[in-house]
């Protein structure tokens, strides 16, 4: 298929999977169509199909590019107390996660549109990015200062409270996120600690 | 309209009920038609609007009675020691979520598509809900037994962490819906203590 006049796919390709993601993040995947993805970045919808075979690879695309993107920008140092690692998580995560509301919305919410195949993938990296959290946690019952009794229930718990402050937090509002950060951390760094310490 | 044979409403409004949440949970509300909700149900489309004038008076009235029945199954009692009514919470949210996933789902992932007037209906039964439990946590913290900064985002901090059972927890799996309770009850119950009780 011809690309329209323009068309460059270092250009429109940044485009069209931005349109893809405001997209599908107000409507649903299953209720948008290429073609009203195409009308959103300006591209005859034959165009589309230069950057992507169709809208599955797309939204796994998207999905996977939000994955990778958190596994890059994430970085723990084992050297470290557990406690001041699982405080550099807590923080990432809010803020990380606070940038990115469409996608992280579609990385919940549209698990259920993936092939079975594309939705292995995403839940492979899913569970890296868990294991990670679950490494600190381990150290730190290790260690003494932490007591769960069971890390993996423990990291899924924490990282469910900490993204669900997109649910709720709008900047501007009554707290800043630092003082969002700041409660989130005391509430996860008690819930996970010993209650008597070593 | 005419009523097709047989379809009573007694019989009839449930069964829609059903399969459009159904449907909804599976597909998103967005990309689910009247006509595949009246083929789940076994009717002509026609018949759909003797129950429910349009698909968002429908999505409305599934949001709004599983509001209601969570505000009605939910029962607290002031005169308890406020760490005994935060178990009673994190148990009954727990379990009343699990028996519901996709009425769970649905009420959480399709607020974005109610009309501004429904989502302001919702948005208050919600608040309803988030109001007991933040009576508890401020009764606790009075009390001195409690310690949070701020009882609201305490509050959604435990229902972001709780609702989060219902997106990893399979039943027959390695652990028990009581093993889950009893973990998350540890979590929570630290999260919001006061480190030196008085």
């Amino acid at each position: 298929m011809a690309r329209t006049a323009g068309s460059h796919s270092d250009i429109t390709g940044p485009k069209v999977r931005d349109a893809a993601l405001t997209l599908f993040a107000r409507h649903g995947f299953a209720a948008v169509s290429m073609r009203q993805i195409a009308r959103e970045v300006g591209v005859q919808v034959g165009a589309l199909y230069n950057y992507t075979p169709d809208k599955q690879t797309l939204l796994f695309d998207l999905m996977q590019s939000h994955m990778d993107a958190l596994l890059e920008a994430f970085s723990d140092d084992p050297a470290m107390p557990p406690r001041d690692r699982l405080h550099n998580f807590v923080r990432f995560h809010i803020r990380f996660h606070h940038d990115r509301p469409d996608a992280v919305f579609i990385a919940y919410m549209e698990l259920r549109n993936l092939t079975p195949e594309n939705f292995t993938n995403i839940e492979a990296l899913r569970k890296r990015y868990e294991d990670k959290l679950e490494a600190i946690l381990r150290a730190g019952v290790s260690s003494g200062v932490f007591d769960v009794a069971d890390t993996k229930i423990a990291t899924l718990a924490v990282i469910a409270m900490l993204t669900g402050v997109n649910t709720w937090f709008r900047s501007g509002g009554r707290l800043s996120l630092q003082d969002v950060e700041d409660q989130y951390w005391q509430m996860v760094r008690k819930a996970v600690s010993a209650e008597s310490p070593a």
